[in-house]
């Protein structure tokens, strides 16, 4: 098995989780500065061209984050990230695509669409007539969940779950391209920061560590 | 248990998704033409004001089409739509998400910011000059999949899963507004006849029927 691996929010909440789980799993660095997941050797093993992608041992290759996370909660059950039971994964489940479809697909978009076009315009079909419409989308989606996290803890509530690691890593990645968590959304900021203080989200950014496995 | 039904494609995916499990499960209609999903009652249950959702014995409530399907899944898991081993359910997860995130979410989105703004101005953000760039988005991810497919016979390979289910309802949804498949997407065109000849395409068409189970 071996997992396909770069810079980037996609292959860092894959990290983030499997540190969450204490797994190990080999990495392949790919180049995306340089394009190398647009082309073959990658693309045929994933013809989408993105990162990450999971090699099995039998060739199988799944690609897509949220996928990826499911297969390792499935052959390693605890601490569970998703689930327990068929409800507790159904509340995960249920936030995680909330999040990817109102937040941070949206804002993901509107980098690409925007600030990140020059990098993407080559590899991607750019929409910029579409960038500040998905930004505006994706602060929508923000200051609904404000409402409706409360004091959370997190979004499921008492557990932790994968919809938490998508978010923050899509957070802390728009933080670090200038877009910080408006400070009126209050309860996600305080989210951001129990998030922040967790040692798998400093760790996750640092593939060498990940790969180790964070008490290694 | 029951499902909070409607008109549209995201309840006949979970409708398509029951009859194909045979099971059958209580409805209640809720009015999305005037915008019942919009307001309390059903945003005390669903904040994000969509249909369907998923009300559990405990009072639970499930939102998102695929998580309710997951869900339905768990509890049922013969026969399988998405996978009896955690590979299989791999696999099919990444193409439902790839369905999603770059055919279904694009198309649905230019309808309501284009042809459907008129309905959607009132109930979310509408951002018209993105409407014919996401159109286009959508059929490069038809135009891609195409490719993908080959002979099929489905997104899976020989496995009818979820992401077969979620592609056809939209599609045959952007048929019923003018946008039938591109006669030049050829396997894409084949797999529709194929999955549009299950019982369960029409029959998810009708929600008494769907709610009667197909047998019944």
């Amino acid at each position: 098995m071996k997992l396909y691996n770069s810079i980037g929010p996609n292959p860092r909440l894959v990290r983030m989780f499997l540190l969450e789980k204490e797994l190990t799993v080999p990495f392949e660095e790919v180049d995306i500065m340089s394009g190398a997941n647009r082309r073959a050797p990658y693309t045929d093993r994933n013809p989408i061209g993105q990162i990450p992608a999971l090699e099995l041992d039998d060739g199988t290759v799944i690609s897509e984050t949220v996928p990826i996370c499911e297969y390792f909660e499935a052959v390693n059950p605890s601490p569970a990230l998703i689930g327990s039971t068929p409800e507790e994964q159904a509340v995960s489940r249920m936030w995680t695509r909330r999040i990817e479809l109102h937040i941070t697909e949206p804002v993901t978009a509107s980098f690409r669409y925007g600030p990140g076009a020059e990098m993407f315009k080559d590899r991607i079909r750019v929409i910029p007539e579409a960038a500040e419409g998905l930004a505006a989308l994706g602060q929508d989606g923000l200051e609904k969940l404000d409402g409706l996290l409360g004091s959370g803890p997190f979004l499921a509530g008492d557990r932790f779950t994968l919809g938490d690691i998508v978010l923050y890593c899509f957070l802390d990645f728009a933080k670090g391209v200038g877009q910080s968590v408006n400070p009126e959304h209050k309860n996600v900021g305080a989210w951001f920061e129990r998030v922040s203080a967790r040692p798998s989200a400093e760790a996750s950014l640092h593939p060498a560590a990940a790969a180790a496995g964070m008490r290694a």
